[in-house]
């Protein structure tokens, strides 16, 4: 399946008293590369955020391997690898030219934007996940 | 008045690669302070956040003199300087023993939380507000 | 003097819990806006954050008039307004379409990097940014 | 091993549109338990941060089982599980009451502060760590 990346500046209010990026900014990196990865699947903010379900990170795992710094341009990276009546998969990156900085694995869970218990993914939301697992159409 | 004051700790989030505190951050750390300050006056969540009003910050004006940095223990200070009809005007710093590394003046304004347009300060919130700035009841 | 224009999306990261951005959080957009602004001077990383000078935030007054919400595609501006030996003030302002939503007025105080002191702007600095205000030459 | 915990205030800013923790931020409340522990046995800033070594986080794991919401007060924990040469693993969670709404594995390595490339953790460091972990001497 085809990888979204977006690019990603850093700035000043990402950064720490190491003088490297906080570790827990990353994942706001990865969050923002997700948006606009459901954003070109055709799943806009109305359906994912104030529509019939909502979807919520159910876990994630990051590994660290090279700390990004002030002013790099940098890619955040989104991949969906798996997809369950309930939960999706992604796997991301942020990365700095060839170099993979950070790696993730997420999970997301559909739940209803009420109750936030779980909810299994609308039909529609399905086909065009599953479309863009398999552009080709095959 | 009477000051109130919440002691705050610096942690690896709030800094920034200069090595100190990030000039945005000391805006959290007065928020926290005003938040606990109007629990304090009997104003907890419930009538602040979630009720017929909402108190949304108007306009802050900043003064940084001295940065804080990583471990430091700081105090976080409130203190109601003004009260119209639709808002109140606190007057706010961030302090390290004697030292004031910070000063704000924060206007809130009194609104509507759903429409977000201005409301009157119901009576029973100004009775307590009144309260706090005479303490004496003079 | 003409002003600088940044694109800013609005993602979940700036917003709270009343539905809306975060007021602290415009100050990052404002930022990332002079960031980008003293970049396109001419002064990049290098000069304003390794180099021989720093510019840190001496005082900041902002203004909010109207919420930004999430996934909103918002302008973060910047303009030059005052230079003097050892500090400059910028206009700046968050944007949706024609409406601005929140303006700020920013005054940098030139620094040295480690002691945090005044220092004067370095000559060529200066130079850049005279050139900035009158793109003419007049 | 003895289980350290914080008392950590849910404040707007931890928020966010879906009118809960926004999920990037336990890990700031994590990090906030885990400093607070190092503290607590003997390893405080000096030795952490500004030292010989530093302390970088390596690889983080965390499952959501259930959100924060504003005001809440919750408990952040820390406790050592695992030590090794140049690194350290800590299970964390962050919970209201009983309830354990996240939980979480972090790996620490231990770095050169400057070039970020594997130090072992020197003896002393272990030995307060040992101590902690066998607190009866046993």
């Amino acid at each position: 399946m085809t990888e979204f990346s977006l690019p990603v500046r850093v700035y000043i209010e990402d950064t720490d008293a190491g003088g490297i990026v906080y570790y827990v900014n990353y994942l706001k990196f990865i969050e923002r590369a997700r948006t606009e990865y459901m954003r070109s699947l055709g799943l806009p903010r109305e359906e994912i955020f104030n529509g019939e379900v909502m979807f919520v990170v159910a876990n994630v795992a990051v590994d660290y391997r090279a700390p990004a710094r002030f002013d790099d341009e940098l890619q955040a990276t989104a991949r969906l690898t798996e997809m369950r009546g309930a939960s999706l998969r992604l796997a991301q990156a942020v990365r700095r030219e060839e170099e993979e900085l950070v790696s993730a694995s997420v999970q997301l869970a559909c739940v209803d934007p009420v109750s936030l218990t779980p909810r299994r993914i609308p039909r529609d939301m399905l086909a065009k996940l599953r479309a863009a697992r398999n552009p080709s159409g095959a």
